[in-house]
């Protein structure tokens, strides 16, 4: 008997907890402060009520002999696979039903998705990124190399013909840079990605938060990405399903490695491990794609990305190195007069009572940088931006 | 690049779409014939009141900002691991709550905990069985070895200590043999695997199915388990929950292998690969565990118990043999006159319009049984026995 040892090689990550520990300390020590978070990384609105009414719906077909469900379609319910198509379609983008899988999220599928990879591929991840692509690859015992993100190439880094990699992660919008990758950015991987005979695996949860006519919100939106790029997508930050879950992964029949259908194998892969999702979700989910679901959760994006707005122009006032918040509901700043993230993230937390989360714990290049989110409440947000500005001028 | 090349190794099981095939093929040549389906692995009754009502409050929790839940706890809400731990103590097993994971269901589990085992284990694997206890091992690469499983042991294979496992899959109630351990039966397992320190995959999925007082609900209820099994266990056919989708594992912190604690890996791989079962669903499910939820589960599964009398009645009647039927909801009996699996299933098909599910898709030992189950619906299984009845006597 042999457990996996590579799991012994994974790192703890303690970020998160490490943030709330040391606002509880503080609030011990200074029982009266009242603390803003801009550090949070999940949504606080409701969900909108198109989704409630279709969830309603669908729980009471569930209880119904007549319109009782059980098993679903292995690759997600017609009705949800053609809704995502449809969505897909306005983008310009031309997949079919049996291109599209639904699961439960992007951080499953981000994870199962190396089930059908071998474990000596190498693996190109950007740093600083969010961690979950490093350890789900150090658990296979994966060679791991980065693609530095810094401020000169304003956390986008671009590829290195030097280097060779089967598996590419890439994530735009970024989290938790927020910096996004414009069109001729992404024509460059994908023919990186091309050259490599590689496979880009494309994060695009944040894809509803691209604001700028021009920015790819789908790699497809690139030439030759069918045949080179899986996209991972999520309803979490797109309609509020962060406990709800739901999200969908895309794999063109024309992906094709090892004279095999990355699509077939995936599908192998989920009738084998998994089930789907339950029938109630999946009508929330469709409800999303409806013109009505869009124009309601195009409101809380806007409300969001006003929040982004509101901290962007703060940053700007104080002459702040920062990415993001244009295109993407994170900020990342530059930890003024070269404080570390920690000494920012204390200074903050003492000088202003306000929240957030240290840059470091994202990676080795993100020393020295601040994640801000823009999830938080309009009159926190207001009230938090003028604390910042009554300490850092 | 390279895919995992274990994928090609993968059989195509095609059983169930042969039994479509053949019934449809059946149908076009007989276009008034009315063929009952005793195939049916799936439930038929709908979700119960006290989850439909749990389900709708939750939707409407989920409309509300005050309400509202974003990202849910990583092994499932505290009300439900308590519920569930609730549930172990009727049947006598003592599990805190931190041993208990919530997921989207048993396949899901049963296939992902591989993760934290090392691909050069060796797997024993009763036959017949469940598919994808072989599939998702050869995915992984790992040597497969069989305990068999005959009429002859009435398909309860017991320890061969000539022979050296890792892991170890048990279903009891068993798919597709409605076979089931008894105490002593189950204690020889838990020994043989305490011996080779080797770990039980123990899949409990129709625990809700046992009738007889005495035969354990839960490999918990063996001792020295703990020490030696995971129990993974499923609401799909305890509360009707297939097509509404929520499970769970329990790993005790016994469970040390390789000096790490299996609890420990299993938290790490969720967290990392895993977010969760929406709050939604997660209320269902803790409803089924409240006394009103249990009763009218119960209610269910009498129904299809009745069903599965109905079943074996009919084939004692007959001089059949068979297993299950009587603390499981599948029964499988030996097809009459040596004949094959699909042959008798071709019989049933042609002369009673009866559609079954040939036992040789199980596995190898599964040649010349068949499969049925109870999860139909009453006048059909009354219709389908009296026309058995007419062709076989």
């Amino acid at each position: 008997m042999h457990i996996n040892e590579n799991y012994l090689k994974l790192q703890e990550n303690y970020l998160f907890a490490s943030v709330s520990q040391k606002i509880k300390d503080y609030k011990l020590r200074n029982p009266t402060a009242e603390i803003i978070s801009l550090g949070i990384g999940d949504v606080t609105l409701p969900l909108v009520p198109a989704v409630i009414e279709a969830m309603q719906n669908a729980v009471s077909e569930m209880g119904c002999a007549d319109t009782f469900r059980g098993y679903g379609e292995y690759q997600g319910y017609d009705f949800l696979c053609e809704a995502i198509c449809g969505y897909y379609a306005k983008k310009g983008v031309s997949l079919c039903k049996d291109e599209i899988f639904v699961s439960d999220g992007a951080k499953s599928d981000l994870g199962n998705i190396l089930d059908v990879f071998s474990p000596d591929n190498t693996v190109l991840i950007p740093n600083p990124v969010y961690p979950v692509y490093v350890d789900t690859n150090i658990m296979d015992g994966r060679e791991i190399i980065y693609a530095n993100g810094n401020a000169g190439n304003a956390f986008l880094p671009m590829p290195d013909y030097s280097v060779e990699a089967d598996l590419i992660y890439l994530c735009s919008p970024n989290n938790p840079t927020g910096a996004v990758y414009n069109k001729e950015q992404l024509k460059l991987w994908v023919d990186y990605a091309l050259g490599n005979n590689a496979v880009i695996l494309f994060d695009s949860a944040y894809e509803a938060y691209i604001q700028d006519e021009g920015i790819p919100t789908s790699i497809y939106q690139v030439k030759g990405a069918k045949e080179c790029a899986i996209e991972f997508c999520s309803l979490s930050k797109t309609a509020g399903f962060t406990g709800t879950r739901c999200g969908y992964a895309a794999i063109p029949h024309e992906l094709i490695r090892g004279g095999a259908s990355l699509n077939k194998l995936w599908l192998r892969r989920q009738t084998t491990k998994y089930n789907g999702v339950s029938y109630i979700i999946q009508r929330g989910a469709e409800a999303v794609f409806t013109d009505v679901g869009l124009g309601q959760i195009k409101h809380d994006i806007n409300y969001y990305m006003e929040n982004a707005r509101l901290l962007t122009e703060t940053l700007a006032e104080l002459g702040m190195w920062f990415t993001g918040g244009k295109n993407a509901p994170y900020i990342w700043l530059k930890c003024p007069d070269n404080m570390s993230s920690w000494d920012f993230f204390e200074y903050l937390l003492e000088e202003a009572n306000v929240a957030g989360t240290p840059g470091i714990g994202f990676g080795v290049n993100g020393e020295g940088f601040f994640r801000l989110t823009a999830f938080g409440n309009r009159d926190n947000v207001i009230a938090a931006m003028q604390r910042v500005k009554r300490v850092m001028t």
